[in-house]
């Protein structure tokens, strides 16, 4: 994807039953960075008390040797976080520790609740204050509301109150509760370490750098609790288990290829798009090209199934993105070009099949196809390994509002104008989905076909909690 | 005082209608930073929203140019803050700023509620969830509580649920809200500045550095608002009007000898205190100095009263407290090594007259008193320029318990024998408070004389907020 | 290359006659900073003085805004260094800046000198201070040496003194000077941005970051000199016109695939050397996987050339290397597996044709083979675009000593054993080379032949300036 | 002093023979911060090779636990230094390390060489290089100068050579050399340790931080040598043994009160000069207060002598001078306001008798005097307890030149009217002579009657050396 602006909200760890379970959780989450790089955090138990630690930053930079000192503890949760620019807070940094009647708890968040404003809304008419701007505050009023908190069970019983998408991790004194919302729209899986140590997390990859083997998927309207007693499980909404929803963006962009989400491995779904590409839109072209580094997966399908040769046509810094602000365009612009190099050598000259995994605002895109002309492409072949994207997203994917969508009001021609390209073509909405392992109804595909799985009451927008006032700033 | 761990909580400032409303609250509070050291944060309106930034740390580390020019506004509330090592928290730092059903509001807090622990576990048994351990935060939920929220006047209605000693500033998007316990027991003063904005602050010593000119002090009882409309004021108590309890140890101690508090000049007060010991404990003394640097001004009154020579037997390091941590004794007791010289040759074979505030652990005095004797210092005579201390402090000050107090279970002459000193004199009780303006029961002397002006249900100890779980860090 | 240990020294960047001539350099240096990580400099002139500020860290670290407005002038020379860790000390980073008889000069350098401790211990009988460990330092010194200094043409007269290979820019006050060994080891090319400032790199990428078109190279033996007065040019040596050592490694390893160096597009050259192994050492395989991020050029020539399938067998974390330091070997071995995450469905059960640049110590080749095992790779065919690497580097290049390659006095059987793979082929001298634009005996090739160009009178060591005792830190 | 631009150069600490010699030294630089605050620096050897590391900073700036675990050996030397704005540079940093043709050593120095300039320009027309705008940087090139370095006594021969004042400490692996120059200029005393090891400091304060007893004052022209042989001396002059030159200014304003400088302690130096004033000018005046801190001393003599009582006029903030910069004007004049707190109270309708210690510019004395009027002071009648200074120091200390010096061509009568006092009376040179402990022509008060010691070719500035282009920043 061209846009770096659209990111996911969150990637989640945790774990319960190994000596350093804050290394542990450490190492999980820094395989999930990509998962959001705003804001990090830990919160581990030493059998009696919470620590937690949250910060603005990378996982690297919020964390060092002294900081994981400072969180003892057998069991541990993590988050790392990416949101909007404007509600870019320490505040809103999770997982969220509180006290309450019940002692203490911390949550850590993947998802986003679309009727968040409302609950925060009903809560607020009862007294309740809040102190930040993020939609997972509403969960942890629930959880000490007396209605909830004194019943058998407390988590099973408010659970149903949520409408959207959530997998959540909270830690107690004495258990992680692992949580995955009815229609599974997020992924989480479970896994074992070595140790025995249970680890749940949002991707596989985790598993993988803490040799912690995959066991299964937390299944949609499941609760898993990791405590001394081992793992045990329940249902609290049997409403998933008929028809989940699993977000196919999961699949296009945002999980690491090395993990597998919803059964299946990322890579693999991503070139079996681009073969599917490569069959529905075929280009005469010398040179498969991805636009690095997401499209690699997609352009290697593209490249087998049309039988072209697959090469490079950009270079990638390693330090794009480290840069300070520069203020004006001019500078943004500079900004683009230190990120991606053309290899002038390697496109003067040729067809090129240019494979993108996605397109948003096609603002970056252009600019990429201008750099490819200029270095002297003979002909620009835009493929792109998934539909045009038509509705924004009210279950976790910050995509723009609907009017800076490139393909809002637009035909496909009139994309390949703007962008400049000799040709342009999208995979189809079926020919996506026909590349997942399960059947196309178990998937939301929202963003591309307009139709959300979940009742969504109005246009939401992501900042609605900002809205009521907040700006809460530490 | 030579127990450097003995410190007050915090400091507040508040100014509204001038364009530069974060900058003057910097200054204000940069004022009043010996009032607290620990966390520092400001506050804005800019009419419709509330812009807060708090962190650990001295003001000059907490705010820049940069951070000061994201906090647009015409008003700011700001707040300075010291608490034990144990409780040392981001989440701590103050103004708490909060969204509920009525918008936003953050609140500054000097003092300490007695009752804080019961109305905190009342709320909690409602469902109201907790993110800090300071007392601060119950204010908090009756403020949003709908009994209170939704009365005629909210804050007037619900302070008179408070007991203890306090001093609060609420900022609103248009408004900022004053109050005063009903027994007076901290400071709050108000002025005006040049351009007719209205200025709120714990000591005069910050009016002074934004050149407003004193008005008054807010009276005990009394919620003095400042808005767009100018100043109004209304009365929640009548109790303190009749017997206020200003805390006689913001003038023995905490205060800066530049500033007014309860309406009389501190360098005054401990002018006059060090005269008075002058007539009650006589020394036969060659030279008169002070313990730097808070005993000067009544080691001033000792020498003027006594005729005997005033001198200086200590230099004090600028740079002392910036240090490293050094774990060791050794290290610690270099320490204060680095803190104070002797001047070896201005005490050398003296009789020595040593003026000391006030004597709490006994610790540092003891070791300074060695030091002095190590360079030669004939004879020392000890003279305390206020009572032993032998009680606890409940109102906000951060005595240690009543076993660490030197005082306590202890002669005069026990204590004499341990500081290593050939005479000791504390001044006495009477003595100390004749020398304040008002009449001697105006005054709340309980670390003194031991008898509190409200009600303490039971030895309260300051963590007690903490021993329900917490350990929120951000 | 799979040690990330072996890293060339240096990148240089220089350009006369642009407005914002330290923004321009910050771009060109970002644009090289894969050719140096450990410190940074910019140095400029304003016409009448220089400017310089040099840090440890990336070239992002080392400056922001602030620091770049604090070098005004219409000309710089900017370096990016890498050194081994024994001498990572601020005093070496460059450029470095003196004062002398004619003023003002600073010099940075790419490249190394082999005849710099005999240089140095010349001055220094004659009295020569030294203050840092680099060899650039002992060009200081013939730079103030009157006998150079009082001639026609101190440089010309000088850098005959010097044996080894490097690239110089100096900078005075009214010129840059750009000199280039007679042998044109490392690259240096000139380019001319759209304002018509001239610009002086070691890679052309550093050209297109600034717009700047490609002019020609800076040819061995030559100096350029750029000032108000234009470019001009002459000659100090004639010796390797005749017959240049360009640097193979350059082209196998170190340049970016977007550059051109010795006149041929790194990309270009590292296809065809893949096409060349195919030939060479072709492999039975399912699938042709590079070790990334080097290897991806030489994998699309191997792909194409076999008619095997082009595919991904690991992700890369984009935030690797930046953890915190981790002491003990399990958490050395965790940092490498942060690194790249093997994609388990894309090779288990495959054969695998692995493709990698070079091979120098091993152990972490070995480290990724096993990953590949364990993810269930049925057979690994380990296919090296270059090949062994048997001596170290005396002009540049920081290999370890001979006793840590690999390749040194073990068969490519051996190796294969130690790699644990199925088998394993290096690409022959011959093919490399004849994958070169210019004739093999143009090239220095010395790390893989044994052969150098330049007569080396001893086995130096690159920290032989360090014995002579040094630890010069600031 | 008013005028916090004027501070002296530095500070110099030395130990020979203790185990952990970085931190001792660590802590002899904490006992002499106030002579500079703008970098700090320590050397050690571990009896082979010296490890350095010097930074812009305070001396708790610079180092921390592990800096100095950094930092290994027995013995260290360790600079404190103060320099102009516009020499701010890391790279003047001290101690200075270099390697030459004996190997390596590592310089500090206090003071200034007033022949430095020419000294440089001869070593440069050698060909010499220079990397600082310090004068001590000529005094390594005489080190390394073979006529010198191959001589039987290198230093003893290369220190006639220099003109001017200055202290050196020289560490070499196996000693530290210990200077004074032939007139005593500066101070520096020797002191032993309860472990037996040798100290060597520029003022006794830092003898007692370290428990050290004082022993003697390295004598002028003597050279002493601190090795595992124990100390040594030798005399390199005989010039000062007749009439030293010692700096009155070092008792007048810049050492510590608690410090004995040139055998006579500086508080009872002060005080005498306070007693003194008193009878050469005496005041009618209800209050003796000082302008802090440093005139302290002189006030407590002034009161002791007149009769009248002594009290406080301002309060000191004990965090001013750590705020961030404010360029303007109106906020410099804050800055100034944060300092300085005035007791209105204590000075209202008071006849005030103020005294300072000197007065430079007198910009922020007048500035002080204007607040104590604001404040309702009836009479000012300021006495200030040195001569004018009418001269520009060549020997160390950062007068501004003499055009900004407030006395130069202003009758008494110019300068109280311009500062606004009611009267104005300075101590006669003279009488402040007569305070000090040796005989008056045993001091260099050049400043005040502008006769030097030594002969000053020319009007020096102290950027003389950054004439010769520098600008060197690291």
């Amino acid at each position: 994807m061209s846009d770096d602006r659209i990111r996911e909200y969150c990637g989640l760890f945790g774990v319960f039953g190994t000596p350093a379970a804050a290394e542990a959780t450490y190492n999980g989450l820094y395989a999930q960075q990509h998962r959001g790089q705003e804001s990090a955090g830990i919160c581990t138990t030493d059998g009696r008390r919470l620590h937690n630690h949250t910060a603005l930053g990378l996982v690297t930079d919020v964390f060092d040797r002294q900081r994981l000192d400072a969180l003892p503890g057998h069991a541990a949760i993590g988050h790392v976080r990416y949101s909007t620019t404007g509600s870019c807070s320490a505040v809103n940094a999770q997982p969220l520790l509180i006290q309450f009647a019940q002692g203490e708890v911390a949550v850590a968040h993947n998802g986003n609740l679309v009727n968040a404003v409302a609950l925060r809304e009903r809560y607020e008419r009862r007294g309740a204050i809040f102190r930040t701007s993020s939609d997972t505050e509403v969960v942890l009023h629930l959880l000490a509301d007396p209605r909830y908190s004194e019943s058998d069970d407390p988590l099973a019983n408010l659970l149903p109150q949520l409408s959207g998408a959530y997998c959540f991790l909270l830690i107690y004194a004495d258990r992680i509760e692992a949580v995955r919302d009815p229609f599974g729209l997020r992924p989480l899986c479970l896994g074992r370490m070595r140790d025995r140590a249970w680890v749940v997390a949002s991707e596989t990859s985790a598993l993988d750098i803490v040799d912690a083997a995959y066991v299964r998927d937390v299944a949609p309207g499941e609760i898993v609790t990791l405590s001394d007693a081992g793992l045990s499980s329940r249902r609290f909404s049997e409403e998933g288990a008929v028809r989940p929803a699993h977000c196919i963006f999961e699949q296009v962009y945002f999980a690491d290829p090395s993990s597998n989400v919803f059964g299946q491995n990322v890579h693999q779904f991503r070139v079996a798009t681009g073969r599917r590409l490569a069959i529905e839109a075929p280009a005469e072209a010398d040179l498969v090209i991805p636009v690095p580094t997401c499209a690699m997966c997609a352009a290697q399908g593209f490249a087998e199934q049309s039988g072209l040769p697959l090469g490079r046509g950009f270079t990638v810094s390693h330090y794009a993105g480290r840069s300070f602000i520069m203020p004006t365009q001019a500078q943004r612009d500079m900004e683009v070009k230190r990120k991606l190099n053309v290899i002038k050598d390697s496109v003067r000259g040729k067809r090129l099949a240019v494979i993108e995994d996605s397109v948003v605002r096609g603002t970056t895109t252009r600019g990429k196809m201008g750099a490819l002309r200029e270095a002297g492409a003979r002909e620009i072949h835009l493929r792109v390994a998934s539909p045009p994207i038509r509705s924004p997203c009210y279950f976790g994917i910050d995509f723009p509002d609907r009017r800076q969508l490139i393909a809002t009001g637009r035909s496909v021609e009139e994309i390949r104008d703007y962008l400049g390209v000799d040709s342009l073509a999208y995979l189809s909405l079926d020919g996506m989905l026909a590349c997942a392992r399960e059947q196309p109804d178990q998937y939301c595909a929202a963003c591309f076909a307009g139709r959300s799985p979940i009742q969504v009451e109005s246009e939401l927008d992501k900042l609605a909690m900002e809205r009521v006032p907040t700006a809460a700033r530490a």
